[in-house]
């Protein structure tokens, strides 16, 4: 099978190497606006000009690798438009686009798959969808976001304050320059989004889904937590409550015994619901050139042996129309704040003043309420941090 | 796709029932001795002799889930020379007799797959073989024993004696009346076999493969390795160290911040180290019903979508020639045992007296000394139990 990569960075390098070894696969085209450093013998192959790609009739599968919207969007429509197939392991632009790039595909006959997008080199999108041929998806949940991941468990190895983890996990790499997508919840909302649309045949939008990162928490809420036998992780959600979707992204302080506490470093654990499997988690490397890579190729590879684990006859499991409905989704919370006004002494159930600090429990509280209070606090620089108590 | 199902068990009635909501696959012929209790209405479908089922052409799959290896190994032979694909969640005729189906399956043009036989609902054997295709495994290692786990979670917990948790899960249906294959570690073995000869297209039999199971466990054992926190599973182990493939079975002492600590009730984890991908683990339900049942449908639903993850080149990934050789399996080991005989003197480190019983942490010594001693002191009647203590 002949492909053509759209970007050499990270992923597209790793995507590279696993080619080479997967065998069957060649890469003929290459996109870039320069010469690519290490790679410099495939210059011959390298084009800055879309047209090159999306004109070749060689070309069978595009991987696009750029990340962002533009001009992945409009690149991958136009490969997906002359017929080729199309992998990538770009979240923003699977979260956004989607439908207008199924739509196209659908009209050309290409295939799409994205299982890079959420869970990195997890084969979490993967195991979804073939779970899903035979079973009813009820709950998707889990640590998505490798960066938050190794912020947490630092802070609660090493008692390091949020921003000096950030600072190493910059240097590390486990950090961008700008990590705002990160600790703010974005990168994880768009995980959510791509697994719960692909979940349960939604059509669950960025803006609609309530998001509190981790960009607030402090040594102080570790310790507290810690106190109460706890630790804080990121939490993607998207449950089922009878035909209505709860879906949100916010950090839950996890007993010390529960699976998501033990994950380290910058380790991912995703988790699905479904009627007859049960509980099943999928973990590993949530991002890095050679597992995210490898996720792609895979896709490649599926895709040139045919692997569609859609169901083959309409009967079977049924498309459901599913909304999404945040009113049912209602947990107690920890909370940290410097101040209880009237609308936080309404929710909660206790609280413990330490210096100038207030650690509260909640009673059983709506997301959107409790979001609505801490994004308030957070833009009226006030201090304050929540996560959901899980049982 | 038509297909037949040998032996309406547990999980032949998990495959019944997921084959229905499916779609695309029709049960047409059962083998069973008897009239199926709450399944009466298939009594005209149902038959005893094998050769309604392998004679019949218009059968293309057959499942087998009778359980152990006569007449499980005759039937399934004579289906597969008659050209059938087979499907089957028999870990025993797995592990003891694949050479001689798969050799009966190439003659004939038949498939075969086994997922269920390790790791029950879990796709890990699935997993294992499509990382596989585009990466080199070098460890693989879990829980795949849920009955163990069951009573090593249990004692952990409620503190209970290693007999009152068994008869409790006998009662609950855990464990089986005779609980001698999951107690004794047999039953992990088997996984452990069928799990390394296809990570590393090995050809290790079950006899070559050190097993030492936790029937000797007692909460003593539990208490220790509490106040060391620590607390023990049954793991299966499988790693390749140059060209030498070590594979044993023994209870490991894992620090209560592991993710193996926090596998729950019945539940099993299942882990493979590889080249590129790193660090993946697979969690879920290892056994019951509807899980076993998906399970073996999804192998169905493969064979009939030709999803097959073998490499499609001669380059890639190559077939190592990797051979049984634990000799370089060396670790450290707590030991409880009532004397201390020459032997054991030779080998420990540390020792403490409790009343009349010695807890002791031994130098790194060979899995294969260590389980001589474990189970000449076994068969001496002498107390004693090991536990390979985890970094």
């Amino acid at each position: 099978m002949k492909i053509a990569i759209l970007g050499m960075g990270t992923v597209g390098k790793g995507a590279y190497e696993t080619a080479k070894t997967a065998g069957g696969i060649e890469v003929v085209r290459i996109l870039a606006r320069h010469e690519v450093e290490g790679y410099e013998h495939l210059n011959e192959i390298i084009t800055s000009d879309i047209a090159d790609i999306a004109g070749d009739k060689d070309i069978d599968l595009v991987i696009e690798s750029i990340g962002g919207i533009h001009p992945a969007r409009e690149y991958a429509l136009e490969c997906i438009k002359a017929g080729k197939h199309f992998v990538t392991p770009n979240k923003n632009l699977i979260s956004a686009c989607y439908d207008e790039l199924k739509a196209a595909a659908d009209e050309s006959g290409a295939e799409i798959r994205f299982t890079a997008t959420a869970g990195g080199g997890i084969p979490w999108l993967y195991n979804l969808r073939r779970t899903k041929r035979c079973d009813e998806i009820q709950e998707v949940r889990g640590i998505v976001n490798g960066t938050c991941n190794f912020i947490l468990d630092s802070m609660c190895d090493k008692g390091s304050e949020f921003e000096d983890v950030l600072v190493l996990a910059q240097a590390m790499g486990y950090a961008e320059a700008d990590p705002s997508a990160d600790i703010e919840g974005t990168d994880t909302l768009r995980k959510t989004v791509i697994s719960a649309n692909l979940a349960f045949d939604a059509d669950v939008k960025e803006e609609d889904v309530p998001c509190y990162g981790i960009d607030t928490i402090s040594s102080r809420d570790i310790d507290y937590l810690k106190s109460m036998e706890r630790a804080p992780r990121l939490m993607m959600n998207a449950a089922v409550n009878g035909n209505k979707l709860c879906v949100y992204v916010e950090p839950v302080a996890f007993p010390m015994t529960a699976m998501e506490a033990s994950v380290k470093f910058n380790f991912n654990l995703i988790t699905l619901n479904a009627r007859d499997i049960g509980t099943q988690s999928f973990y590993g490397q949530g991002a890095g050139m050679m597992p995210t890579g490898q996720s792609v190729i895979q896709d490649v590879l599926d895709i040139r042996d045919g692997v569609n684990h859609t169901p083959a006859s309409g009967e079977g499991v049924e498309k459901r129309k599913l909304k999404l409905d945040n009113k049912s989704a209602v947990h107690r919370y920890y909370l940290r704040c410097s101040e209880i006004g009237s609308e936080i002494e309404k929710i909660i159930e206790t609280s413990e003043k330490k210096g100038d600090v207030y650690y509260c429990s909640t009673k059983p509280v709506s997301v959107i309420k409790m979001h609505e209070i801490a994004h308030k606090a957070k833009s009226d620089g006030k201090e304050m941090f929540i996560a959901a108590l899980a049982e």
